[in-house]
């Protein structure tokens, strides 16, 4: 049974601080583990990769398999049935749609003394996509991180996707083909980020790694950020939905569990104004999970972290959503495209009772890419702009440098900065004698 | 005596390389103290504050005292003379003017289907700005930190700025007075992005910490990341200058000191097509360090990172300041404005030779927090949108999800995600009923 709160209940507020404050990951200390991984393949390279893939994966490769063939990409592709490949092509062309409406616009201005100001983005050259293995190696994946990259203009894209006991979803290739990535090296784990962050004799180094991954990756991520950029520090997955009494129940609770069969430690919430339609959901979890394919995680993840919050109304519905920051937030309430302006923190919002998670995790353009375990409050899920730049610019006119000159050179004093002022006081001393003569 | 490299030398290529991977920082093992430090913050709180505070500051504290009263801001901004006033009050005036310009727009377009899509962007709540303190303690970081938050809307700035044995610089307070930042404590080090990250019992928790530090700074800044956002991990600052033979020398030595000046690992590169302007450079640096209050500073930097480059002509040079990707770039060169197409990885481009880089740093309108160490390859200077974060936002209306929620289906089967798909399936089911009805 997952925790039920109520808000009439005098212990509420503080029940929903520990709900808050759930720890949904053991706090595993892989970070002195990683940090000999990368050692390792920064010092020894590829010869340290194969050593970790045949050791972690059970895959023994060489330089030359560590990546795809062509060859082998074409026959994997070759054998995906039509209905996923038009689905697959769907998903990319409205991903690309939704993307392309993101790639920022460079300025340049005229200020007040004729000095030319502004910006302008670029792409980064490379960028590496981390794509988990194993259980959770989803082509939608790819697609979400690759299309952002291409659509920014990215000219070099590498994915990383590890192939425990050498098995791969052939539909992560035909979605990492769809999407312009050429690469595809079948390492995992630290090791992989290490190899895209440093760069080995047989991969090249990149300038930015975006992707989720497990508590290795995550550490591993950590540590090379600075180094080269990277999208967040990922967390296990979340939803939240708000829903009054006019939804279908068992529709609530599909999406509540297609969150929770996701893996043992994301997090599914129902808030409702309407007591008896929580436990109408409650019922309607409790049924389908008697019968779904992952009941075994589902249940888990409902049992451990799952909770159904019944709230006085709408209004204290949205504050608590805010507090909870979630990644996935679904609201399913009467006029739900005004409903969505009261909220602030959400890594991405779903409108009304037609718009389950699942689209979007697919197929509706936005990302999938998301902050999670509350860090909607500060970021936002993956876009365009974390494959570009922007570089500032400005151009000091004489008449400009005239103007303005003078209050940088008294700032540079007042900071001690000699030379910075001097920098500006030789100018302006030109102007003058040319001014005189 | 700087290095001196001639693209004509056949050992160029290596010898550029060189440069590029020199190391400006000593490899300070901190993280483990910062460790130390973060978790006796995040487990006493106040108390550990004011401990470390008397060990690294020599200033004793109360949580009373943690933050300048309201009188002690009013006394000391009543010091400051009138031209420093006046002089900040440009800055503030046109660092805000320049970063309005960046405040992003919010979208909400219709698609194929009658769905709607867009995002909305939307400012942290609260936000906690590092100024560093002793030598490097200036009030234009204040504005160029609280100002981009202040215009991205954030409710609560609180800066962090430690006081060596109770010094401070009445500049910093006003220039906080002038951004909108009420609360200013006066702690420092790891421990103040503890305290920020955390909260304690007198300093409340922020959602995004921005500002440079040193390397203590740096570690706490990467260990607290995604636990809250940060702006980046800075490293010593650096400046490249591009000029050909129609600049004054010593101007372009001036430039380049201004850099040298800010400490010992500061790094200062001149590339120039002409060997004997180059020479006329490092004369003139030489004469300048003469006398330049900082010349110890200044010299060090240029003896140990100091870079004069030679080289065959300006296109060489744009592809060698890419390669370097500088923090800031100053282009003294004919039709400089056009030349700067030619560059994609910079941090801050300054246009002609009217614009010497100090006015950037103080005056001219962009932000002076820019990427260091090559990290303008992937990462871009402080702007509004590191105080704001993205919600994404869709809406599919029943004749949307008819036409694609069977590809949404399709895939999250081949994820084996059936939760998913029966998310999408029964609302499917509903329509057909519906549509037969």
């Amino acid at each position: 049974m997952p925790v039920i709160l109520n808000s009439q209940n005098p212990n509420f507020d503080a029940d929903f601080t520990a709900l808050l404050h759930t720890k949904r990951e053991a706090d595993q200390d892989v970070d002195h583990v990683v940090a000999g991984i990368i050692a390792q393949v920064q010092s020894r390279g590829d010869e340290a990769l194969i050593e970790y893939t045949e050791k972690f994966d059970h895959l023994s490769l060489t330089p030359e398999t560590l990546a795809f063939s062509p060859a082998e990409i074409d026959a994997a592709i070759a054998t995906v049935p039509n209905a996923e490949r038009s689905a697959l092509e769907l998903a990319a062309t409205r991903i690309r749609a939704y993307h392309e409406r993101q790639i920022p616009n460079n300025e340049w201005w005229t200020g007040d003394h004729g000095e030319g100001l502004g910006w302008r983005w670029s792409a980064v050259e490379r960028a590496g996509l981390y794509v988990p293995g194993g259980l959770a190696s989803y082509p939608s994946s790819v697609l979400m991180n690759a299309i952002p990259a291409q659509v920014a203009g990215v000219e070099n894209l590498a994915i990383c996707a590890p192939t425990p006991n050498g098995k791969f979803n052939p539909l992560v290739l035909l979605a990492a083909r769809l999407s312009g990535v050429e690469t595809i090296y079948r390492i995992g784990g630290a090791q992989a980020i290490a190899a895209m962050a440093f760069g080995t004799e047989t991969i090249p180094k990149v300038d930015t790694i975006t992707g989720p991954g497990n508590a290795f990756v995550a550490a591993a991520k950590r540590r090379v950020y600075g180094h080269v950029g990277i999208d967040m520090i990922a967390g296990p997955s979340e939803i939240l939905i708000i829903a009054d009494r006019d939804n279908n129940p068992d529709w609530i609770a599909l999406d509540l569990l297609s969150q929770a069969e996701h893996d043992a430690s994301a997090q599914s919430i129902l808030i409702t104004d309407d007591a008896d339609f929580a436990h109408g959901v409650i019922r309607a979890v409790e049924k389908r999970l008697e019968t779904l394919e992952r009941r075994d995680i589902a249940r888990q993840s409902w049992r451990d972290f799952g909770a159904v919050i019944v709230c006085q109304d709408l209004e204290q519905a949205a504050t608590l959503s805010d507090r909870l920051a979630p990644e996935h937030l679904e609201l399913c309430v009467q006029d739900a495209e005004s409903y969505a302006q009261k909220i602030r923190h959400a890594g991405a919002i779903f409108i009304g009772a037609y718009t389950p998670e699942a689209i979007g995790d697919y197929i509706g353009g936005p990302n999938h890419v998301l902050p999670t375990a509350r860090s909607a409050r500060f970021s936002s899920g993956l876009s365009v702009l974390d494959f570009m730049k922007r570089t500032t610019l400005s151009r000091m006119t004489p008449a400009a440098l005239a103007a303005i000159g003078p209050s940088a050179e008294t700032l540079a004093k007042s900071e001690s900065l000699e030379a910075h002022g001097l920098s500006v006081r030789a100018r302006l001393d030109q102007l003058n004698k040319d001014t005189q003569s």
